[in-house]
Order: structure tokens, then sequence, then C-alpha cells
């Protein structure tokens, strides 16, 4: 310990050592218990943590790192740590930072952001479209409204700790919280039609190219109260479809089911009540794993008998159109069995409207699709695209693949690894060559959650039916087509920043003048910049305009700029049809005529002045 | 207990009940203490918390929940128990849910967030005219990264609970993610224009409807690089004004001054160089209390010299713009103090640069500013506006009124209670009509933070300067006026929803013809929708049409529909201004033409078809 140091930073010090010590103790006894790997890498990342921050503070622990417990940690991915420098003369070293994110989040930088927008945009457009208001909800909710929501997965939310006063935790997705709201506002918004687009968090395995995230986005939209049977649930379908579409997914199929005729099938197969739920995530689980797998789970893991787990077979096969709901209603038994029944009827009042919406040639009814939430009680939807499988699954048994369910709720994890797998080495997130993105949008019908909230005798007093598109994975799926078609030295449409106007002097610095063109044209709303310089360089001014793409620059000269019959600048269009750089020298424009000429050309064309525009109220 | 309780329940009614009677007598060592109000309140909380679980599992309290508990600790406002049926005859009863958002935090209703999109994007467009581009950093950072950041305030940092893995913490502010941020990739963003509109959390006492939450938005714009002097600085601040002129924020005064003139004030004074924080910080209260009043904070709290404070009061007072600079470029020794004639220059350099841009008039150069943070180093700044003041508070010492930092930094509760005061008798949250909604916003240099980050030798390697506009107050503004001006009976431009165009029915329900009209207009990217009903009653549509202000109605009728000559539709434009509601019947539309009819009447004036949507890559 240095002999300069403080008493706080001595205290802090001997706290971070008891600390450092505890947890070396702690990581031990986990290892001679030969605990989970993860569980132990968890308890090492603290430990490093905790030695890092010991080095920041100059004190290197005398054992030093050992490389077992390097390897098995290792050091968070893409972390730079600031070491201090050792030459400071203070008595106290300065503090050194991990300078990270932390594990499963991510920052968005400008190029991302502005591709980000659009995808968003581009669907709240769509959303609207439908005549959806939008709410915002907290971030964090009680933690009691959370729990029990989302059976096994309820491990992974994250809680905030207890400072005094109440219990919050992260929301892990939009649909609680939403029928939370309902709940709460069910007089003025228990007939409602809302989209959300907002962040939520799960403490999963990330597998952060692929778009799975720890803190990621979901754009959810939901019709909550009573209405005619299948009308919001087949425009949500439509939604979905136009969302799509609009995003330019190609290929994608929805796949579809009805969670009253697969309980249905589960029961006439002879699936006792208390095993219906069970059995269920195990057909879910035909998106990855052959047959055989799922039926030796439902046989020997979860002790059905083996004849009905063969019945259950004969029925989770198919898929189709109409053609497999007629086959269903032909069906003596099934359509005999009260609850199967009603969910053939919505389908086909289903089919019916999705004819109306000429979207049926988009869905595949299948009978295999389950979907792991708990709390669905009709319909139920996936949507899935190429792009969305792994690697080394694509195409592997027809029809579709698809990888998980949406939005980062199962990690999936095909047994064998593709051959690029061998590359990556590191064990702090799941293998990503291995890994699709996993099906792109997904939801259903649940017409008890509102009514669990609100305590209401009736369960199904506020029924809804929503879509979650899970749009980090959209964003994975263009982010590498953008890349591609730049890796081509193709243009796209995706700019860090929409600055339309670079101002820049010629020969003399004229800064003042510079700036006051500027306002000229943020005055006008036309996007400008200059360089913060008094005198800058021309081909560095250029330079700028070319890394940003941007469109026209506007020239500043002092003869032109003091000419006695005015004051007039140069434009100069950037990349233009008609020019090679430096080959046109610009127009000569006139100072009072800048924003009309630049407007002509395309420049600001729906710039608003800040003189007009309107008072929000 | 109930007999019929399933083990599970059972242990965790009796781990309920074990951590309820800790609490208890953890309230009762604090109030038998006599600890602080607050801290007994939030451990009363937490109390009240327990016992409403288990009242929602069935087990009252034996000893109740005494009046005086009830006193101290209130229950939450505005939350609504849902109680649990106590007719239920199952075993276990059902769970009963606390209804509301946790503390200091609410929902945004569909008319509140119409409005909050108009304000952000307003903003937005202010922001990205002047080339800036935008990124998003996580909720959460590493708890190292925030911790020591914000002095004092750095008990209001919300932390995650240690689950494994990283501690983390929930971001304070945006300024010092972007730090972060910057330090991590100085190569590619060591120079950057960005911004940044994002959710930011303070466990600070609540004042909702002023607009001071636990959850809130903040709006920063920040330049980050090397750069000719006060060029970023003056943009910055042409870039505040640009932004409140824009959002239609009535005469607000941006309150300026420089840390280092204020710390060369300081020292010429004759403060000691380990008070110079402190006592800046009893100047910073200048806004809401008298001078006598500071002055005693410095003499008898903080030990100051009379003779000290006295000469500070002389500086202190002054307010005004290039006057004041001169005047101080003539104080002999102030002018020669060595950091404090930095400070003079800069201020010279910018006021130049504010006439370029003509914004001076919007100034007070005001050396009673001192800003909370302990990052700054250069100019410091503040936006108020009369509406930004408490009630009793507006004009009282002449000058414009401002009440605390931006964004909820301090609780600012002036002395004396405004007469509706009284009427007001939670202590839950603070007095909210005594307190006005603050500073609307705020901002200045701060050269050295990247530096803290990235260990640089160099401290102010990558400084930066920055303004954050709290939107959450000029929300409560906007709010309030919006309300003044619906009730007095006008009309606003903000709805809850921009749908342009319903689809009805007169006579038959002809539901599919419906649903065919509206997908026809979807697809043609027009904002419609229909009601969910087979056969939906006149009237009914009508009044959701007046509802939600949609400005055209699209009538199918049967035998207009399958007319001979081919089918046609009705269009009547709602609220119109030839037309009383109900006079006139509409024009007759060929179904073929209906989506160019209501594209020349403006409705879906900019729509786009979805099939001539352009890819986004």
């Amino acid at each position: 310990m240095s002999s300069q140091a403080s008493p706080e930073l001595a205290a802090q010090i001997a706290s971070l050592q008891k600390a450092r010590d505890e947890q070396a103790a702690k990581v031990s006894q986990l290892k001679s218990q030969k605990a989970e790997s993860a569980a132990i890498k968890a308890e090492v990342d603290v430990l490093l943590a905790l030695k890092k921050q010991l080095e920041g503070l100059g004190i290197v622990d005398p054992r030093s790192v050992s490389s077992s417990s390097k390897k098995a940690g290792g050091s968070a991915n893409k972390s730079a740590s600031a070491a201090a420098s050792s030459s400071s003369s203070k008595g106290a070293a300065p503090v050194a930072y991990t300078l990270k994110t932390p594990k499963g989040t991510r920052d968005w930088e400008p190029l991302a952001m502005s591709l980000r927008k659009k995808i968003f945009s581009t669907i709240e457009e769509v959303f609207s479209s439908h005549g959806a208001v939008t709410i915002d909800t907290p971030v964090f909710e009680l933690k009691e409204i959370l729990s029990g929501k989302y059976g096994e997965d309820s491990k992974l939310i994250y809680d905030l700790q207890d400072q005094g006063g109440e219990l919050c935790s992260l929301r892990y997705d939009l649909t609680v919280p939403f029928a939370r709201f309902v709940a709460m506002n069910q007089t003025e918004y228990g007939n409602i039609k809302r989209y959300h687009i907002a962040k939520v968090y799960r403490r999963d395995q990330p597998a952060m190219s692929k778009g799975r995230f720890r803190e990621f986005y979901q754009c959810d939209f939901d019709i909550a109260g009573v209405y005619d049977p299948m009308l919001p649930d087949s425009e949500i379908l439509c939604i979905l479809v136009e969302a799509l579409d609009a995003l330019g997914i190609d290929g994608f199929t929805i796949k579809l089911n009805h969670r009253k005729i697969l309980d249905g099938i589960f029961d006439v197969c002879g699936v006792p009540a208390d095993k219906i739920r069970t059995i269920s995530s195990a057909v879910d689980k035909l998106d990855k794993s052959p047959w055989s797998e799922v039926r030796r789970e439902m046989v020997v893991d979860k002790g059905l008998d083996e004849a009905v787990a063969d019945k259950i077979g004969e029925y989770v096969k198919h898929r189709g159109g109409r053609d497999l709901l007629e086959r269903l209603e032909h069906d003596a038994v099934l359509s005999a069995h009260p609850t199967a029944s009603q969910g053939l009827k919505d389908m086909a009042l289903l089919f019916d409207f999705l004819d109306v919406y000429g979207i049926t040639d988009r869905m595949s009814f299948d009978l295999s699709l389950a979907r792991g939430l708990d709390y669905y009680t009709g319909i139920i939807y996936e949507a899935v695209t190429a792009a969305s499988a792994p690697p080394g699954f694509a195409g592997k048994d027809g029809g579709a693949p698809s990888a998980a369910v949406a939005a980062g709720g199962e990690a999936d994890k095909p047994k064998k690894a593709a051959a690029a797998a061998a590359k990556s080495g590191g064990d702090d997130e799941v293998d990503e060559s291995t890994v699709g993105v996993g099906s792109i949008a997904a939801g259903g019908r649940y017409d008890n959650l509102v009514g669990m909230f609100s305590g209401s005798k009736k369960p199904d007093a506020v029924p809804c039916v929503g879509v979650s598109i899970g749009v980090e994975r959209v964003f994975a799926i263009m982010m590498q087509r953008l890349r591609e078609r730049e890796a081509k030295g193709e243009r796209t449409g995706v700019r860090s920043k929409d600055v339309e106007v670079y101002v820049m002097s010629v020969g003399d610095g004229l800064l003042k003048e510079r700036m006051s063109v500027a306002k000229l044209l943020w005055n006008a709303g036309i996007k400008a910049e200059f360089m913060y310089k008094n005198k800058p360089k021309l081909p560095a001014q250029f330079s700028a305009v070319e890394k940003e793409g941007i469109p026209y620059a506007v020239m500043l000269a002092p003869a032109e700029w003091n000419a006695e019959s005015g004051r007039t600048v140069r434009v100069k269009q950037q990349k233009g049809k008609d020019s090679a750089e430096g080959q046109s020298q610009g127009d000569v424009v006139a100072l009072d005529d800048l924003v009309d000429y630049l407007k002509r050309v395309g420049a600001g064309r729906n710039a608003v002045a800040l003189k007009d525009r309107t008072r929000i109220v």
C-alpha cells in the first residue's frame, strides 16, 4: 500500500482486498465442488473485477491472476482497460476504468443508429396506419408484477437492488406491462389498439452479432377488448405481413397454430391434464430437433406413455393451409372434442378473413408450433425466414427453418456446429456461428392476463391479442446486407448524418462569414455545418465533405464575398450526375438567393424555416 | 394460515412473515434512534409492501397496520390495489396485485405520448440540422463508470442487484456514458457532434406534475474534440436558442457564466483553495435564496471569513451582457489573475460569436450562476423561463426567476409555501404547488471527463461541451397549455392517433367488404380503421369517428356497393368547412377511384403505397 495514501483511500483498498480474498475463496470452493462452469465463470468475473479495481489503485495481487482462472473467466470481450499512468507523481494513483458496456449490451454507433431509426420508423408507419395509439411504461416495474409470468425464464429477470422503498425489476417484455396498464385503466383503455417500441431486459446468454442481447428493443402491437371473433386476430396477422414486407424481409413464412386445437390433440391422444403444458413445451422444440429426440424427451424425461407419444407424432407432423384445417374438421374424434372444436371454428373464420386480406399464402398452419409462454389461450404464430436460421441448419428438414422463440427467449444450440464454428474460441458467449437469429416475430392471443392483474371475477373480461417484432434480429439481417453492399462498393441510402450543406472558405479563413452563412441556412431549416477552425485548409474541408457524403458545398471566397455587385458564394454539388469532383467550379449564387437556390436544387427540399414552424400547442 | 395452502405457499408465507417481523423491528429501532424521516419512511415503505404481499396471500398482520406507521409511510399515491375475491373457493387465494408503477415513474397515455413525440421530433430536427449524429448506449453501465462523477448526488444512483457477474447501475445522465463512449472509441469518435435522446434514472424525491421524475428523458447535444476556441461553445448556445424557439417556449433567458472567472473571483476574494467548490455550491443557491441566507451558509456553515464573503457578494450580484464583461476586464485585480483572465478572454470571443449568430440578447451573463456538477471547466449555462419558477416565487427578486439545476438534480423547496399548498397533504412527494419546473436546459464545458476515462496523460486530450434539455419540464409546461386550450374548447394539433379514414357500413354489416376497403387503404399507405363488429350500428360508428377526431368517413351501403354501374362508396368529410354533421350526404366515389379521391382531398397526402416503399438497404 502506498504510504502517501489518504485514510479514505487506505480504507477503500482494505475493503477491496477483503472482498477479493473472500471472492477468491468462493471461486476455489465452487471449483472443488465442480459447480457448473457458467456459475464459476460468473464468480471469476467478479474476482477479476475486484482485482482490476485494486490494480487501478496501484495494488497488484501478490498471488497474481493465475492462468487457470484467466482461462475460465477470460476478461470481458472487446473491453479496453485504461491503465493508470504509473509515472503519476501524486500520492493516490488515478482510478483505472474497465472501458466496456455490461455483458450482453452494446453501444450503437452513428451508422447503426441511422439504420435502426429507419427500421423503427418503417414499423411505426405500418402500426399507426392501423389506428394504433402508443403508450410508454417505465423500464422497471414492481417486482411482483413480473413475478410468475414467464415460467422457467423468470430466472432471467433483472432485479434492481433494494435501496429502500419498493422492490423493482427491469421489464422482461412489453406484454406484461401492457396488461398491467390496461388493468389499471380499464375504464378508459379497456378497448385499445396500441403499439410500443421500447427496450426490454433478459439475463440470457448473449449472441451479439446475431442480435441476441441482454438489452434489446421489441416492437409490439396489441389489441385489447371484447370484439367479434377473429377480427383483431386477423388484423394483427395483416399488420405483421405489412410490416415485414415494408422492411424488405425476403421470403418469410408465418407459422400459425391454435392453443385450443393443440390442447385438444393432447387430450384426445391421452396426455394427462397435468402434463399438457410440459408436453407442449417438448413439441415446441420440433423446429430444432428431430421427432425422435422430442419423442424421447416425452417418454423418457417426462414419463409419457409410448403409445400416446406416437399418437401425438401423427398429429404434429402436419403443416399446410386450409387443407389441413379441413382434414382436422373431418377427424371425428378431434372435432367432437369441445376445446378443439372451438379452435377449429376460430381457424375456419380466421382463414376466411386472411383470404379477404389476401395474405393466406404467407401462412403455414403448423401443428408443431406450440410457443413457450404459458399465457396464450388462442391462436399463436411465429414469423420465420431463411435468414433467421443458423447456417449449418438452413433447409435441413424442409419447410421454413426456424430457430427459437422470438426475441431472445431461449438459447438454441444445434448439436452439430458448422465448420466455421471452430474459429470462435470464446466461452463468454454462445457460439454465434451456429446460432440463427431465431424467429423474427411472434405472438398470440392471451385472454386472461389483464384479468389476472385486475382480479376480475371474469378472467377474460379484457381479452387481448398481439405480436412482437424482434427488431434486433431484423437489424442484424439488414446490417449484414448493408455491409455486403458496402463491400461491393455500392451506395446505400443509410448515412450517419443527414447534413446537406458544408459551408467552406477558399483562401482566407472567413470564419464569421461562414458562421453567418451557416446560421442563414439553419434559420431556413437546411442542415448545414462548417469546420471549427479559424483558417481551415481547403483539402481538409473537402475531405470532410467526402467523408460524410454531404451533397452540397457552399464556398466563400474573399473576392466574391466582397464583390462590388453584392455578396456572392459558389455552390457546388458533390458527386452530382454531371461533375467529377473539381471538374466544375460550381454556380455563383447571390447570398440573398442562396436558400431559394438550394431548395430549388434539392437541398432542404422539405425544410421549414424556424420562424415558420408551427407551435406544437 | 389457510389449512389448504400448498407446502410451497406455506413456505412463502412463512418467509414473508419472517421478513415482515424483521422489518418491523428495523423500523422501531430507527424511530427510537430518531433517524432521518426519509430513512424511516423508506423502511416503512418496505414494511408496508411486505404486509401488502401477505394480505394478498390472505394473511392479515395480527397487529394490523398501526395508524402512526401509516402516517409516516403513507401508501403509494394513486395506486389501485386489486383485492382478491374473498369468496374464492380454491385453497390458495389468488395473488392480489398492487397496480401501480414504481414511485417517481408513470405511464404515458396516448395523448401525452403524442405530445411527447412532437417535442422529441422538434428537438431532433434542430439537433440534426447542425450535423449531429446520434448514438445509443445501454440503460445501465458498469457501476464503476458512474461512481464518483456526481458528487453528493451519487447517492441517487439506482444500482442493479448483484445476480452474479458485473455490478451495474442505471445511468444517471447521458454525459458520463457519452464520455465513456468517446474514451472507448477515441480513434473513430475523438471528434464527434452527437445528440442522444433517452431515459435516465435518479432516486430523487419526485414532483410528478412538474415533470420531476425518477425515470425521465434528457435530450443532450455534445461536441467532443479539439477545435479553435469558443466555436463549439457558441454553436451549442445557438442550438439551444433554436430548440427552445422551435418548441415555442416563451420568454426564456440563458444565464451564462464561466467557471474560470468564478474560480478567479473566489481566489482574489481570498477563498482558500480547498473551499472553492463548496463556496461555489453555496453561490449556486442564489437563484432561490436571498444573499443574506447564502452569506450565512458561507460564514456559519462553511467557516468562511466574513470579509471574504462580503467581497464575493460584491461580485456575484452582477448580471448583464457585454457591459458586465467590460467592467470585469477593467477590474485590475481580476484581470491580472491568470485563471480569471483566461475566462475573460473566452467570454469576449464568445460574445463576438453570439453576435454573429444574433442571439446575444437571449443571454444574461450572470456571476451568480455556478452549476452543481464538479466536472465543468469552462463556460456554464442554464435556460430559465417564467413558467419554470414555482408559483409563489415568480418575479420575486427581479430578473428571470429559476428554481433548480436542470432535470431533477436538486430538490428546491422555497421556505414559504404558496397558499395553495395547504390543499396538498401527502408527504410521499414534495409539495408540488411550491415547486417550479426548474431550469429547462443546462450545460457547460467539461474538458477532463473523457481523459479521466481514457487515462490519458493529457487530461484534456478530448475536450467537450454540451447541453441537456430537460424535456420533462418542457412537457409539463406544454401539457398545461394543452389542457388550458382544451378547457376553452379550442382545437389543438395534438391527437392520440392519426387515423385519417374510418370505414363504416350503413344498414347491413358488410364486414368483409369493410375489411377489403380498409386493406385497400392500408396498401395505399392511408391510415384507416373500422369497427370490429359483424353488424355495427351507425351511431356507434359515428361516435368512434367523433371521439378520435377522424377526418374522413368512408361509408358502404348495400345498394351502392352492389350498384349495376360498379361498386361505389360514399366519402364524407367530418367537421369539414362546409358541413355541419349529417347535413351533407358526402360524395359518391367509385371504389377504383377511392385512393386517388382521398389523396386529392387531403387524406394520406404524403402516403406511400406499401409496394412503393423503398427498401431500407
